[in-house]
């Protein structure tokens, strides 16, 4: 069981190649227990992305704070503040800060691919 | 692929004994292609409650507003926006809206219990 504020999570940067301003939380891992998915807060500066990639499992997105661009197969879409956004599983697919203020979403995946 | 704002997604009452004034949205689940899990959105009017219970998959919680009580095996706990709750399978509990305005949380479950 775990009850936390996830502001309290300790967060680390995201240090893979092609990425810029990135930071993570792990939120809800199988360290708590979790057997079947992972919650993660992803933390983007301004200017911030993550590497446009794609990978076998999928992502199911929910955006707490802030304004983004979601590219995906090769078209771009503008969110803000609580979109969903699901992507299924090997689509090449990048997300970006547009905004002046950080970007938060929730980011969510099965946990065999943790 | 799906990319929308979450309050243009459907929302029903939640009509199980001994719940009140609960509404569901399902943000993202098998009908998007999710196989593996599914994110639904809560809303507690003030005073609303989900009833006392178990089951046997977990909920992955993550609060988007308001103030609520969480109840897990006798204990209960104090919540606000931006808090993470992990329910481990089997564990008798319960949300309640404490506040004023509503109160709206993530919940997140294996596809299995959906």
């Amino acid at each position: 069981m775990k009850v936390e504020k996830s502001s309290d999570v300790s967060k680390s940067p995201v240090e893979i190649e092609n990425a810029k301003g990135v930071e993570i939380r792990w939120l809800i891992s199988k360290e708590d227990g979790a057997e079947n998915f992972a919650m993660r807060m992803f933390e983007l500066q301004p200017g911030g992305f993550t590497p446009l990639h794609s990978h076998k499992h999928e992502h199911e997105v929910f955006v707490v704070q802030g304004q983004g661009t979601f590219v995906c197969e090769g078209q771009e879409y503008e969110f803000g503040a609580e979109y969903v956004i699901f992507v299924p599983p090997n689509t090449e697919h990048r997300f970006k800060n547009i905004g002046d203020s950080i970007l938060r979403f929730l980011c969510l995946i099965p946990a065999s691919a943790a």
